[in-house]
């Protein structure tokens, strides 16, 4: 099985240099899950680390809170593909001088997150480490993977749910204020799209991705891995209230705040021309149509009819 | 599926709480891999963070060494169960100015691991963290899964391999000594026992755990998962030849420097009576018995015939 080709970004650059050097003992990397063929299941394996400083910060949320978004950002990775959520393994790297509360807060939020997702706490490890590092995989079982690579020129983009709250908390966090009880609340449970994500895919989804680096940034993601392009109507973009009332008061157009908030943990996938809006009406959660797919490669947003540039840039490797 | 009861130490408290707060949502809990049956297979599969400073220190081992040896020590998970290696799941945690070499040698060790064990590497994570941190998740096919928790009375007990040089190179190189070179290659380069752990599934080991904390350590934990105890020959615990040059420099004696040196990754196993010596040498490696399964619970240890006490405490929650 060959690699799907990334999108940019220094992040992308260095798993390329690594699989580089794997040559042929790599297998499928780059989409958001790995796949094994086992027993005539495909599983779907993620891995997925958080690191203090990096993906959040003690003094923004509870051990539990940590503990819960650790598990729900990996367990989305397997939402991304359709895959039905079954097991998790949890890792922990603490200071020595970690009280034994913080594992036993960590340990109710990972529990909470895999009770939301039915899957079950099978194993993991725990060490001494300078900065608190939780540390998940996940284990699925999918019927139908969906991947990044199958979107075709004319099908329709669409996202799930609002977006902006993610970013919204982090920019009121980082000026030293408490954000919207909605943002934070998002923030802090992010609730990954398991039983949409299976919906999309009976629907015929031909590529999907979760949202943990941006819409902007996650499109181009899918866009590479499919060979691909796109036509973006940036005015479909759904934006939380709050998340408008946030880029407004920054001087930003609230749709390019929204493409820029990254670990929203919705879906954005595409579907055939054939799927309408009523049976995307059926999806349990609102789901937008924000585009269309093109064969020329590259994003083309149009602020109706204005062109614009669709932000990327939630940088994971960022160091806050 | 019930957990198998841990030993002592804090390592394991913290574990006995987190799984006291999952409940019915934790499942099997407590051996070297975790068990997952799917379409009629069942998988092995285990997670392991190395962390710097606390599993290696940059100025002993190159990034190569240290990804050869962070895959190692999760691949020897699956030997521990007698599974056979399929894929290895890489997620790296390094500091954003890290040059892009460190992952590319990291990889190298890491792929290097993965094909002496004939896995695959399939996916990942990059994240930024203060320290470097490697974390494996690896995934096997158990066919006849080994556990710790099927010691009866009257088993053998058994360890591949000669033990203490891992205790040797850590030894030397804290007080600022470069390590033999026997000892610094076994540290650096620890080759677990796939195809042994194998041969003593098929010969009817009825428990085991690959050597992670030191002999006396890792027995304690086979003995609590399986409800025994055992009587111990010290004389016959296999000491590599510099290990015993460095017990002796120490002032300690060559059996207790082997029993606490940790990270060894040979295997400890419990066999019935039935298995006699000449099986054993058709191993492939040295294996030496070093005691019997009893019913009473605790470690009865004789240095011919004067009762001694066999040391645990390799500690991975050290901070060096």
């Amino acid at each position: 099985m060959s690699h799907q080709p990334l999108g940019p970004g220094r992040e992308f650059d260095r798993i390329r240099a690594m699989a580089a050097r794997w040559g042929d003992r790599a297998r499928g990397l780059g989409d958001d899950c790995a796949f094994l063929e086992i027993g005539g299941e495909t599983l779907a394996v993620s891995l997925d680390l958080a690191v203090e400083e990096i993906h959040f910060r003690r003094d923004w949320m509870s051990p539990a809170e940590i503990g819960y978004r650790a598990a729900a950002a990996a367990l989305s990775d397997l939402a991304a593909v359709a895959a039905e959520p079954l097991a998790l393994l949890l890792a922990v790297g603490a200071p020595a001088s970690e009280p034994e509360e913080t594992h036993a807060a960590l340990a109710d939020g990972v529990g909470e997150a895999a009770a939301a997702a039915g899957a079950f706490v099978i194993g993991g490890d725990l060490a001494a480490s300078a900065q608190l590092v939780v540390d998940c995989c996940v284990i699925g079982r999918a019927a139908k993977p969906v991947r990044r690579s199958g979107a075709r020129p004319g099908d329709r983009i669409v996202v799930t749910g609002t977006l902006g709250l993610p970013l919204t908390a982090f920019t009121a966090w980082t000026v030293g204020r408490e954000p919207p009880p909605a943002a934070r609340e998002r923030f802090v449970r992010p609730e990954p799209r398991y039983a949409a994500a299976r919906r999309l895919a009976a629907l015929g989804a031909t590529a999907m991705i979760d949202i943990s680096d941006g819409l902007g940034g996650d499109l181009l993601q899918l866009l590479a891995a499919s060979g691909v392009g796109a036509r973006v109507d940036v005015l479909r973009i759904p934006v939380h209230p709050e998340a408008r009332t946030a880029a407004t008061r920054l001087g930003q157009d609230a749709w390019a705040f929204a493409a820029r908030s990254g670990e929203e943990y919705e879906l954005l996938a595409t579907l055939p021309t054939s799927v309408g809006d009523e049976e995307l009406r059926d999806l349990g959660i609102p789901v937008s149509a924000i585009g269309t797919i093109e064969a020329e490669p590259g994003v083309r947003a149009f602020e109706d009819p204005r062109p614009v540039t669709l932000p990327t840039g939630w940088d994971h490797l960022r160091t806050t």
